[in-house]
């Protein structure tokens, strides 16, 4: 199960940090380059890595290969890859995105955009692959359409996903950005079990604390991106960021 | 403008059809066949294209490269290509799909999920391209997300879409499914000036003409995939579905 293999790692490596990878650089000889190097110097620190679908397309067809060889030395490590996709479809569509994220990049888990409902998760679900759901993000702008409705629309998400993880314990989760621990703690409560993926820390300079303070929820990763690839040393920002994030693990 | 390269084409062809590319084969030299040939056959009838990413990317990076490729070959008949892609995120990551739609791929237009709100909505509009944001979905599964909220959620994302619109004229359209017509005439009056993308006519069964009577909107292309893709001859079943579509053009 999903969670059990990512509790295994977090005990291994002692944290919770999951490395982003957003190769930005034009060459794909030079993603592959800058995507190993991060890879190979984090594993000590990284229960996990999400690979940024975006960053890799960006790059053309073997952009996109890359992506999935980057998964494979991900597993090479002992390491999950969460793949940030975002994808929203339904029905074959959606079945096409599971296979894609599954089959063809090999992901263990794969970020979704719930606006479509139950038809685009349930593909990814019946493909045997975990995912999150998008909950709660940290951008302002997302305020007139998550927070529509009574009660918010983020919560009724999270109340949706809750439904869906009772049938597929383990392998569903949610996004939650650490922004708004008030509103993070609603979602807790919705579903306490549900892992997190939580983005929003380094560079989009969340507040760790009073996240952790306010919600206390239990299986969580939480990302950074730039913070780790743009330092001198990605393995020493590892380390000091699963350090500064502490805790993991059963 | 994209909108006037859209009436330009249904001037054209003398109708409002888009055809669907879901290249649906094991192998990318089946799929590239068998999309070249629906293109071919069908340019006379069809003002634009939607190739569905997911299909694409299902046959891994040289799928990928064919969906770049298969735009080449639909602005080669002289048509408009909208990639179907329901990307939804922020950011440096949005600009990353934009890059990737827009720069890489050469889309025109491209699909995008508004659950993130505009900052998953203008990194695509900065980037010079247009968009047509998912608003009211066909799926049954949807409700409990797009009718969440007073009024509806499908509702206030096309009142936030009908003031990008405001910004960029002839950029932001929406994307409306054809099973509910009252409520796809609530989002026509929302932004009357959008274009529309219309799914759901042909093997997912919507009523165009109760549908058609209850909206009267402006701007709308008609999408039809597999009854087009799995008809013996595309061209023909291409040219039956512009007809009973009607309409389009200045």
């Amino acid at each position: 199960m999903f969670v059990d293999r990512l509790l295994e790692a977090q005990s291994a490596t002692g944290g919770r940090l999951c490395v982003g990878l957003d190769p930005k650089t034009g060459a794909v000889k030079d993603a592959r380059a800058a995507v190993r190097r991060i890879i190979d110097e984090t594993a000590p620190h990284a229960c996990a890595y999400k690979p940024n679908s975006a960053f890799f397309e960006a790059l053309g067809g073997r952009g996109f290969d890359l992506l999935g060889e980057t998964i494979e030395r991900i597993h090479g490590v002992g390491r999950l890859a969460i793949l940030d996709a975002k994808r929203g479809d339904i029905a074959t569509t959606a079945e096409a995105y599971a296979r894609a994220a599954f089959d063809v990049l090999g992901a263990d888990a794969v970020t979704v955009v719930p606006y479509m409902g139950e038809d685009a998760v349930r593909p990814f679900l019946d493909r045997g692959g975990a995912l999150y759901v998008v909950a709660l993000p940290s951008n302002p702008s997302s305020a007139p359409v998550i927070e529509h409705g009574t009660p918010p629309l983020y919560l009724r998400v999270a109340q949706l996903a809750a439904r869906w993880a009772d049938e597929h314990p383990g392998r569903v989760g949610l996004v939650v950005g650490t922004t708004r621990p008030d509103a993070a703690r609603a979602v807790h409560d919705a579903g306490p079990d549900l892992p997190w993926l939580v983005p929003g820390l380094g560079a989009q300079g969340g507040d760790l604390e009073a996240f952790e303070r306010a919600t206390r929820h239990h299986v969580v990763v939480y990302n950074v991106s730039r913070g780790v690839a743009e330092d001198a040393s990605p393995g020493d920002a590892a380390r000091r960021w699963k350090e500064k994030i502490g805790g993991g693990g059963r």
